[in-house]
């Protein structure tokens, strides 16, 4: 039976990613507070194709995710990435996995218990030995705006809004670690379930932490600046503006010599509010 | 050459609906201010298919939108059926289009203008030469929890929410009027522009004027039922909960006697107040 | 503190459907392979309100979400529905649970095992006693074209499809049961994993079984005609069609009279040709 | 009245992007044959905030994008980007404008007129007073699998697939040239309109042209080298596999030293082969 894809491709034109896209994967990941949690992955999985091959093995690369098991965390995904390398002869291999991760959260007055759900992603590729892993994760949280408060004589405008936010580190950091440092940055968190003390609570105190867009990521900035094993991070904020129909959207990026500056501060000779400083 | 699709059918079944989906095209549509408005439009058209015929004819829908020209509106749409009926030798024809539909609107205090966008939908099918024809409009509005504002010392959450009413009349109803309807019926109404002095107004608008998403589609349901040109409603609505990360959602059909106590109604021996008491 | 829900509404409309929406909940499910799965469902909770109140209570739909548990399958639907009417005070609830449903399955030829993923959905609603369940499964699928194939020198385009069937029965149906009979309605089933000997079987399979879209629903009403357990059907099926860039699509449903004809047949008097001549 | 936004901030935190996403907004672009078409764009527009302001002000955005009028062309995009710059104090603009774009095309034997949809995107920004300008165009298409026709005894599935394609020039390319270039590239370029002599055409056509996902991104990319006007393109292509519930994707990029051969090309004593070395 002949074999299309390894035939020589004269073109000369290597494919810097190919893969398949889309793939619907039940997964176990692992949680802060009960150690595993099962849910729904939707799975990208690329390499590279060097310019002599015509085509890759697309089957190859749910026999690797297929041979691995449901159970996948940051520990474990190097392998996945050193099978892709190996089966698909390539020197580049790429994993994604978005899936939504839950919170058992406590209601901030009554304590009524009810799950949040929240999207994370696993960014993974590796050349050669050395991995690059990013860990995404979407919040959402209510926004209410400076402005409005300050100029109107009651209320203010606020909606839910969306962050999304992607960190490198140097060591592991728990997803529930960056959920907090989003929600402590917004107007107010946001919950499955509150009663009507807990929405009196929830309305004042974001009444009383007005954020702009851009003091969202600001805000997110600043925390993540303020932690050691950060490296690198993007954080972008989305809000649906309750009074347009269009959204206000921020980004901000950690600054070019970020990881270098964060490495320089681990050395002992250096103070700590010099990383307050940012 | 072979016409699979006109071949005898065995199995007896008649498809109620049969056609093209999807199909985006470009359109003019009629409106209050401009007389026209061009615009962009995704379209189905269905027609039935006879338990005896192995299939329809999927090129000639194209054939017909093609032949029509771009210009629709309320009157031209009897043609496209009539003419999808005679071509696929249909007894039912149904034809649906949606498009963004917008309105220059002014802000509420510096008049600053701007453009709003809308979703409008036509629902129109026909049984021998009878038209069925639903208006169809979502709106996206301000909601401000009177919950929230009640119970809390200091403002009150709000958020985006969405209106989908579905109207059928017995004359034109502009878009515009169901729009003004619908926005009438919220919190506050959105616009693309607003300035300072504006935002003022709607954040203190907004706070004056408190719904449940139960309030906005009963105020909108009040509203129509004091139109005397409307046969029958169907009004959902949908907030975008700024303390929730799910929605709240509210439906009210017009009762199944309404079309019938609204013909009654033009009868002059019919008081007003009537029409009132729903 | 004020309970604004609970005030006197002097509207006179009775709200149909209220509740919350795209609530995200991690579920456990029965399958007919492993007893269990776990999956994440998006729910919507509804119940009617009658004209003489000013809202629902919200925050209740999710109290009696989280206090049922994960567990959720056709036979303790009931309860989570009477719950929601009488932590309500309604007369209707409706409950609607969409999820991702995975079935392991094997290549044609080589066995080779993956995971396929389709769509299922719980519809149930009650009034007073009686609750009326839909079973929704969504079921991706290749059709080739019998024209193509017909008029063609060699080869027939095809692609992927995607059909739509809800059902409701006189007894259990197994989702696995649905999706059988939706894949043997179409070309060819899909698979997450085919190796070249598999593809090759698919291939010819596919040009082998071509289907319009029509053909796919009355495939699928046939068979459904043919189970004595369903009382009901409403099949839909879309082709993202390979030559064009819109969808061709179709519907069948039921006969009026269906579910009668179907009671009646369970007479022994009856003879079960009667039920294949539909 | 307050301005929030023009505080002083003291988090020392740069906001790379600030502005408004999701505006909808009617506007004329330039076609190669009928010099205008009216269509509907989604818009984002951006700006940079230094370290010290609180806000940007984000009713300036669409005042600008109002002022200038609906015809946009890549010509007048450099005003819209100076505006923004201008009255938002900023250093960096950006301006983002997705757009479905048609194209009037005859069926390949019959010569039947039919409109063909894609989604056209500008991507401008500006630092000082360069303009980085990219022109992406969506491409749905036909994609004939090479390894199932080669090894099955008939048929060969086939799907659409959809190429994402980026381009950076020296010179203005329309997108009905792009459009070309990857329609060329597939098994089959897709129409709306296609009577039966046409779908015979378009199925055999399909059969003698197989591509693989990365054939037809490596087919888009020699024609892209061959174009002397490139100086960086970015092409994606994504299978809906007919076969498979998930796609198939590749992507190529060009060469980091390609703008740099590019230009090396124009000197009048390279020869043309070497272009199509690559």
């Amino acid at each position: 039976m002949k074999d299309k894809q390894s035939e020589r491709d004269l073109r000369g034109v290597r494919v810097n990613k190919v893969g398949v896209k889309g793939l619907c994967f039940p997964i176990v990941v692992r949680d802060l507070a009960h150690k595993t949690q099962n849910t729904v992955a939707t799975v990208a999985m690329l390499v590279d194709l060097p310019h002599h091959f015509k085509g890759t093995h697309m089957s190859r690369f749910v026999e690797v995710l297929n041979e691995h098991g449901r159970v996948i965390h940051v520990e474990n995904i190097p392998n996945i990435l050193h099978e892709m390398r190996r089966r698909l002869a390539a020197e580049y291999a790429h994993l994604q996995i978005e899936f939504p991760y839950f919170v058992e959260k406590k209601a901030p007055v009554t304590r009524a218990t009810g799950m949040m759900n929240y999207t994370a992603t696993f960014l993974a590729s590796t050349v050669n030995d050395d991995m690059d892993f990013v860990l995404g994760i979407s919040v959402p949280i209510t926004t209410l705006c400076p402005c409005s408060k300050a100029i109107s004589a009651r209320g203010a405008h606020n909606q839910r809004g969306l962050v999304n936010l992607q960190v490198r580190s140097n060591t592991t950091i728990w997803i529930e670690e960056l959920i907090r440092i989003v929600e402590q940055s917004s107007s107010s968190e946001l919950y499955s379930l509150l009663k009507r003390e807990d929405e009196k609570h929830v309305t004042e105190h974001a009444y009383d932490h007005p954020v702009f867009v851009e003091d969202l990521v600001r805000n997110v900035a600043v925390r993540l600046r303020q932690d050691r094993r950060v490296l690198w991070y993007r954080i972008e904020a989305e809000n649906f503006e309750s009074i347009h129909n269009h959204s206000a959207y921020a980004m901000v990026e950690s600054p070019p010599d970020f990881k270098h500056r964060r490495n320089a501060r681990k050395k002992p000779d250096r103070t700590p509010d010099d990383g307050a400083a940012g």
